[in-house]
This record gives structure tokens, sequence and C-alpha cells, in this order.
């Protein structure tokens, strides 16, 4: 039997603890062992919970327990999970997190300490909820050297963007609705803005590339500026908007890392990926591109994540299980305006679309009654961003720019 | 240092020495350890490889070397690779290997003298090429019990059907064109019958269930009767044909397992899976569906994954990895005729519609100059081949049947 904790009782550790109780025997048949919960940290009260009598409000009661191995840290947040974590690692138990806020913030620490005591430091439910990532990325992937990722790693954003894409509804209606549905929180600021979607490619970017990624090293744009008319613009152009987070490693070895909006070819298997659904492609350079594609987020799918780091943990009590990052201070990342990328412009004024073209060169173009919007081919973000204020100079106001992601 | 063998210097064989010899940097980070390629057993000559010095034709000296601890079994089919791969493990050395037949035949056996000498038996390159699936169910997924596997699991047959779908290609001409691009055997009929996407529903459906599932036991038709035609009428009800590998639990504990062309819905997942790519659709009953698309098959696809069951195999060598299903007699599987799903038929005659209406109740039918199609509500298959004889004496010719998937 491996005795374990779970610190958090809301959506997500209830949904751990849930499944531990009524997936008893599966587990058991592939762990070859049972394992029980001993203590579940939370502050409120759960006297209806079929097993009130472990519930504890102090983290000492864990920390200082030597028969728990293995903790499931699903409070979210910074503080206090940043430092019990590292007590508990130091402590010399593993810990499971669904916390992606804390690994992108601090995970080279933390696996550092866990090398250090010889435990695990296991976060698959921290990107892409119930979709394997982080696991299949580490092992399954190990002899390639990955040249890219790419995904839709917000189910909230994508919710949105879908009801603007599939019913034309206007970016206010979509969000009331997402929140309405419970798939995006009373403050949506994190998830529309592009924070947490910047935190999941920060994570992945750290895995793919063996150093620590902070987010504040990586350029983030959210999907508040987009419109209908863009919607129905990309959509001439054959593409769909998404909310992307992207990292890629150039040829001198450094990488263009980048979270905003895209337009996304419709061929593009990341097109198709609709609603709170998320999508992340691995390109390495043996397999090609592998897609994988769940629920990003929701009570059982990021809960199951969570039971099978557990049970992962509880497999590798003595050997510990390989999965690294050193730490990194953003030297190896390019400035984003070095980055190069095709641009969609929703622009306005006379002669606009002849203006476009004697500045930007070649351009695919699509108009409307009185707005027009234009796609450039491949330049360097800084050029671009030069040659827009140069159009602005003619008089062509710009309404709108967005990448074209050639995904 | 840990020393391994390839056996077999076919397209897997020599991708796995290229990625163990060109990738040795990346694999030394992994694993901390580097990895040795100690002998190459082929009964060709490849006097030109950088390693040419380690090719032996003589099984033996990779058996009785006690310095190689991990085999790699690239060579295919089932003689003499199941006798090998049976005396190897004896020996206490982990194997791994890509050979889809052998695991469909042999699977559970091998398994089992793994288990009793305490080392690995690991198959990921055997289903989906490249794409990460063997693992991410086993351990990812430990959490969940899967209720369904679907997948497109044959490239070849994929690529045939995607050019007929988007190029109407005759199917000869698709198949020849495949052949031409080295993406169909001079044989074709191990993928054009189904076979090659049974065996691997069978290795994915005894990982799921745990008990070994025998290519038999598994009803499978090929996509050889599909025309052009059908390929029309599936566009008329929103579907495209594609040939799917299925395993679904029934409420009683059984399971229902088939290979068969199906109708795909457009909107389904595995719909937008063309040409040479499979993917994977796993349901489970806490993540709900997760999909694993990607490159099926080819030289370095392949080999890579054989490469990272080589790298668990050494991170694995005292500690095995939990990989096990029993032996089994096909009994906890349903006959196909009692299996639930609609049809569609292409049929020909005087009034076949309204036949085929007050045989089979509600259809939804689409015509053409001579000929029409129709789909049915779900029904137990061997009800419909009833009515399908019915229909039958009563005049109307029987072009063609297709299952619906409700996918």
């Amino acid at each position: 039997m491996v005795q374990v904790a779970i610190m958090g009782h809301g959506v997500v550790g209830s949904g751990a603890a849930e499944i531990l109780l009524t997936h008893k025997q599966q587990l058991f048949a592939n762990l070859g062992e049972e394992i029980r919960i001993k203590k579940i940290l939370d502050l409120r009260e759960f006297p209806d919970s079929p097993i009130a009598d472990r519930f504890t409000k102090d983290f000492d009661e864990i920390l200082n327990d030597l028969e728990i191995r293995v903790v499931a840290e699903v409070m979210g947040g910074i503080n206090p999970a940043y430092d019990y974590v590292k007590r508990l690692l130091k402590a010399g138990k593993s810990v499971v997190t669904s916390n992606k806020e804390l690994v992108a913030a601090h995970g080279a620490e933390l696996l550092s300490i866990a090398a250090q005591e010889n435990v695990n430091f296991l976060f698959e439910a921290s990107v892409g909820g119930g979709i394997p990532i982080i696991r299949p990325m580490n092992q399954c992937l190990v002899a390639n050297i990955v040249d890219e990722v790419a995904g839709i790693l917000n189910g909230t954003t994508n919710f949105i963007l879908t009801k603007m894409i599939e019913e034309s509804m206007p970016f206010d209606d979509a969000l009331r609705l997402a929140q309405e549905l419970g798939f995006a929180e009373r403050n949506p600021e994190a998830d529309i803005e592009g924070h947490d979607a910047c935190r999941k490619i920060c994570i992945l970017a750290s895995l793919a590339y063996g150093k620590h990624i902070y987010p504040k090293s990586v350029h983030t744009e959210g999907i508040t500026g987009i419109t209908l008319e863009d919607v129905r613009f990309a959509s001439d152009f054959g593409c769909v908007i998404k909310l992307i987070g992207r990292v890629k490693k150039l040829k001198d070895g450094r990488i263009d890392i980048i979270t905003a909006p895209m337009l996304v070819p419709c061929k593009s298997q990341l097109a198709n990926i609709d609603y709170e659904f998320n999508g992340i492609m691995v390109r390495g350079d043996c397999t090609g591109d592998v897609v994988f594609y769940g629920k990003g987020a929701g009570k059982l799918p990021t809960a199951s994540a969570v039971v099978a780091d557990i049970v992962d943990c509880c497999q590798h009590l003595k050997e510990r299980r390989f999965l690294f990052w050193a730490d990194g201070d953003g030297s190896n990342i390019i400035d984003y305006r070095e980055s190069v990328t095709a641009m969609y412009l929703r622009v306005k004024g006379e002669n606009a679309l002849e203006k476009a073209a004697s500045l930007f060169g070649e351009i695919e173009s699509s108009e409307e009654a009185d707005v027009c919007a234009f796609t450039t081919a491949k330049m360097v973000y800084g050029d671009f961003l030069e040659k827009a204020e140069a159009l602005k100079a003619e008089g062509v106001e710009i309404l709108s720019t967005i990448r074209v992601g050639d995904l």
C-alpha cells in the first residue's frame, strides 16, 4: 500500500480523490498495490465526503507524516503552493501538480530539488488537462530533436473564438457564454490576455529545450482585439483565428517563442480543434508532426492526469523518473521583433490596398464595404512594424494586425 | 554505457541504427549513459556502414553476449522473430519490437516470459509508427476505464481512400500510386484486406482490456470493395469512408471489436486524418476523447519509437516497467453479428428506396442516374443481414454495404 495526500479539494482535487476511490480496482491492477488517500488538505469542511475523517487544515500533518510518500498539489496559485511543494520535496516526498502557474514560475528550481532528493516532481496535468503530453514528449520523443511545438493551449479562448467563427457571436457575448458555462472564470484576464497559454508553452519549451523559459521572456498577445470582421476576412484567406502558443528552434540554436492569436490555414490539424478542446503539435526531426488532442481542462480529465502522475510516482519510489531542465536566463530566446512571420492586416482608407502593395510587395487581399484586409509574405516582425508605421503615415488606418501561422 | 543489439537492418532497423548514431548527444542527455550498438543481425552485408564491423549473421552472438542488455527486433514476420525474441527474454535481455504481427500473435506469451524474467518487452513502434500510443495508453490513461478505442491504423489504405475522396482516383490507380510511392508493398493484401489494421486494434484492445485478443477472433473487412460511387454517396451523407479498427466495451463487460471500412462523419476528428497519416481516438471515462495523430509508418518515425523503447529499457534495467496483459480465449468478445451499427447501402432496382424504407423504417437517401444509396438507423448487424436478404428477395440488387461509424 502506498499512502498519498492531496492538497486542495477544489475542482481538480475533488476529482482526483473521486478517481482514486472509484477506480481503486483499475489502479490496483496496474500498480499491484493499493493507493490510499491518507490526508486531504483544505481550509474548508467537507462533512459529507466518504472520507471526511481524513481532511486536515494543517499542512504539517502531511509534511511530517513519514508514511505519506506522494503528495498531489492541486491548490493552484503560487502561494502557498510553492513553499509547500518545496518543503515536501525536501522532506523526500514525491510531488505531482496540475499547477501551471507554479511550474512556469519555479519549475527549474523544483526539478532541481527533486533531483537532489531523488524523488519525483511530475506535472502532466499542468498542460493540456487530460491530454497526455508531458510524458509522451519526454519519453516517446526522446529520440527526436524537437524542431517546433505549437498548440491551442487554452480552452476558454478557443471556445470564444470558435463561437465567433461558427456562429458569428461577438467577442463579449462569447465570453459571457463561456463564463455561464463554467469555461471562463469571473476574472477572465489570465485566459483572454494569453497568460495561461503562455505559461503552458513555457513549460513545453522548457521541456523540449532543456532550459527554463520564464513567461516574462515571452511576447504574449491575447484575443481581446479580435473582431468578427477579422474572423470573416480570415475565412476569405482560407484560415481560422486561433490563440497559439508556439516555440521553434532556429538554425543557430536559439529559440523563437510567442503566444499570440494567429491565422491558421483550414487544412492545418490545429484548425479543426474547436470549442473547449486543446491540441498540441510536436514536430520532431524523426517523427515529423505528431498531434495530441483532447479536453484541455475540466474536473475529471485534469484529475485523471494527476492520478496518472501519482501512479507513476508510486511505481518509481526508488528509482527517479528522468524529467529535468536546468534554470535559464532567457539568453537563448530571440527578441520577438526578430521573428519571421507573414502578417494579416485589416485597414481602412483611400487606396489602402495599393499603398499596402507598394510597401509590402506581393499581398493577397479581400474587401468589404469600406474596409479591406490583406496578408503579406513572410518578413521579420521588426520590419513589419516599420512598414506598418509607413502605411499609417500614408493615411491608412490600421484596424487590426494578426500573425499568419505556417502551421 | 548500455550495450544493445539490433536484429534486422531493413527500413526500420537501419533507421534505428541511424538515430542511435546521429542523436547520441540527445540520448546521452536524457539517459545519462551512452547507448552503444554492439551487434546488428542481418544476413546481408553492409560494407559501407560506419559500423560495418559490428554486423553478424549469427543470432547466437547476440543471445550469448552477456554485455548486451537490450535487443531491438525489427526483422518483421513471425519466423524466426518469435523464436529469437523468446530466447532473448529467457536469457534475461529486454526486447523492443516494431513487429505488430509478432505482438498480435504472441504478445501475451512474450509479456508473460518478460514478467517471469523481470525484463521488459516493449512495442511502441508496433502501432501508429512514430505516434506515441502504447505508452500514453498504458500510463497516462491508467486512471481511466477505456470505453472505446477507434483508429485509422493503416497508412496505405488511408492513402488510397484519401486519393479516392480528394481526387476521385479509382481504387486500382490509387493502389498503384501508393506502391510507386513506397506506401504499399508489392503484395498489398495485408494492408488492403484489413489484416494489418486488425493486428493493431488487437494490440490496443489487449492493452486496454487486459486480455489478449487474437486477430482470428476479429471480424475483418478490407477496402477492395469500395468504389468511387460509395465515396460520392458518403459525401452526400456528410461522411468520408475510412478503414477503422475499433473496440468498445459493452455494458455487460464484453467487448465489441471489428476492423472494417466505415462512413465517418466529416465533423469527427478521425475524418480529417488523410493520406498516409494515422490517428487513434481513445475514449476514457475520465478524459473523454483523446486523439493521437501522426505518421503511422516510415523509416525514421517508426525507428524513433523503437529508440524511445530502447531508452525506456535502459532506464528500467533493474525495475521492470508495468506493461502486461493475460492470455485470452476470445470468450469476452461478442460475435460481430451481435454488434449494433447504422448501415449504408448502395442499391439498384425498381422502387429500391421505397422497398428499403418499408423494410428498414426511417432511412436517409440519395440518388444518382440509375443507382441510389441510403443509410439506416442503428440496428443489430445480424438483423441487418436478414433485412438485406429480404430486400434482395424483393428484386433489389445490393451493390455495396458499409457500416456507419458513430465516431
